[in-house]
């Protein structure tokens, strides 16, 4: 596998190589002249608001109103390559920070945009992750109010790592927490698993499975929306990122003190996708989705939750996956020929940099 | 210079290098075993609060109430060493963002942490970094309520990078920002310049200065809380950081679209500090402090806020070093000849991963 996917068009063989003018330098990093070029030139344009507009350390907004709380989640994307089929890492890191928000409920308010640069990455790549940033966001209507720029020297970074960090609003009344997922909870998933990892992975690995799937890098936010208004009484939601659904339900078992089972069978993953996982030897269970989560409510609202996420276009896809059982914390596999066995967490097979 | 300072104790001649069992694996990254282990065993202890322990994808806090509003900053700290006279890249990144808050305004309300370590870093060089964020943010009495670990391979990183984000509440009424700054206004600064800058330099370049200075990374916080309730007149802050005070007058000025004189004679600067700076051929003006701020305001309030500033022991060294005057957006300094200069920001002489 090239390098191509990391530094985008200027890196194919047509097209000569950029010029040191054309790279990201040290002094873009140093806080003065190239600095506050390199803002003006290239970070403004793709982020123009009124809060960011202000030039100030930081942004000042308006705080959520109603008995409304506040909700605050952060991620750092190291992806590797930058751009995949189906995104790219600023789609991926703006996605990512506010499904998080989602995922406890809020209503974005704002999203923060930090970057650290590699000395000499082109700043035509720069562009086209800024770019993303910035459609990405606008599409979910969510001002980038701040950010800040560091550079490295090569071989100190990777072309570019971007930090979001996402602020939004709680409304009163909703509580989805780890804690409150209880024995007797159906556990639905909004769609098929490990379509980000699988493309990622395909492309970084030279499968030949290139054109087959694509990540499914969404923004959650109108899916849950639709949800939780229609279906109030969900206990948790929680997107199955880095390590998959797998550890996402380990994780909410041990925050709940309770037993998950899941159904082989029902598990959602596509074809081409199970045809790759099996070529890689990797386990879907326990590779990443960036627009799918997993709902646990209790079983009386369960179907009512499907056939609501089913009528939105982001959820037509949702199943039903299995149940939360008493008895102490751990997930349970029930086979396809009924046995159950319990589910192990991989250790020495680690999958660097998905996300 | 060696990488002593990078490693901590460790990497000492008379210590065995750490084994592999006890470095950042790529495992520590994926998001199930070592992940989950790394953040019970490392992280918790040094972060425990509410919200950190609801183990969620993001913090759910009240919101400001009375009529304040949301101030939201973001900060990615690369400082090289790691470890350095006076602080190290946990406690900067701690300070540094809830600096930036200050300099709005803002009380802090919670910090985020996301985590971008290379692979093969002593986990005991992690523990010491997260001990550092864990007592400055304590001491400042703000919870780390939430946060992100990811693993890079060798090569592509450069020990750990760290980003904090900061949530905070302006108290309705105040109103901080570089469009207010106008021409009659006072400049003052809280005290000596450029000992960040300084200290970091003077390790890195081994230029004999060890013991002189340190840096005066310091959270801001208390001395502007007292200086605004005292004197709620002022305009703006900026603390100089990276650019140093030189970078920071160029900004204000060109959003206040205001001149600003600063007076060569007032500037404080530590006689070491200035020794160092003329054997690195570095002006100090642009030399980063993390511990002081510039402050405008109306010039009728100049002395009260002076002496405000000094009652503190963070603010003991204030003075007043410029003024604010009608005409185009630019920085003069008037030197001690009495001559006036045009400020001219650097552009060619980077101070690298200063924070």
């Amino acid at each position: 596998m090239s390098d191509a996917p990391d530094t985008g068009a200027l890196a194919s063989p047509s097209c000569p190589a950029p010029a040191e003018a054309d790279r990201v330098t040290l002094a873009h990093g140093a806080g003065a002249g190239a600095s506050a070029r390199l803002f003006e030139e290239r970070v403004w344009p793709a982020f123009a608001n009124a809060a960011l507009g202000a030039r100030h350390d930081g942004a000042v907004l308006a705080a959520p109103a109603d008995g409304a709380r506040l909700a605050v989640t952060t991620d750092s994307f190291v992806v590797r390559p930058l751009f995949f089929p189906g995104g790219d890492i600023g789609r991926l890191a703006v996605h990512g920070t506010l499904n998080d928000l989602a995922m406890c409920g809020a209503r974005p308010l704002a999203l923060t945009c930090a970057l650290v640069l590699e000395e000499g990455l082109p700043l035509a790549t720069l562009s086209r992750v800024i770019a993303s940033i910035g459609a990405a966001a606008a599409a979910a209507g969510v001002p980038v109010v701040t950010g800040d720029t560091k550079v490295v020297e090569r071989g100190k970074g990777d072309g570019v790592y971007v930090n979001t960090t996402g602020v939004g609003a709680v409304p009163a009344g909703r509580s989805l927490l780890p804690a409150r997922v209880a024995p007797g909870d159906a556990l639905l998933v909004s769609g098929p698993l490990a379509e980000h990892g699988a493309a990622v992975l395909s492309v970084r690995e030279d499968v030949g499975f290139e054109g087959a799937f694509a990540s499914d890098c969404t923004w959650l936010g109108p899916l849950v929306e639709t949800l939780l208004e229609a279906v109030p009484s969900v206990h948790c939601l929680r997107d199955p990122t880095r390590g998959g659904l797998g550890a996402a339900l380990h994780e909410i078992a041990a925050a709940a003190g309770a037993e998950i089972e899941l159904d082989e069978a029902a598990l959602p993953v596509r074809e081409p996708v199970a045809a790759a996982c099996e070529l890689l030897g990797i386990d879907p269970l326990f590779l990443a989705s960036e627009g799918r989560f997993a709902a646990w409510l209790p079983e009386a609202d369960a179907e009512r939750a499907l056939a609501v996420l089913r009528a939105h276009p982001d959820g037509a896809g949702a199943v039903r996956v299995g149940r939360v059982a008493a008895g102490r914390a751990r997930v349970v596999v029930r086979s396809r020929m009924g046995t159950r066995r319990l589910l192990v967490l991989p250790s020495g097979d680690p999958l660097p940099r998905i996300c």
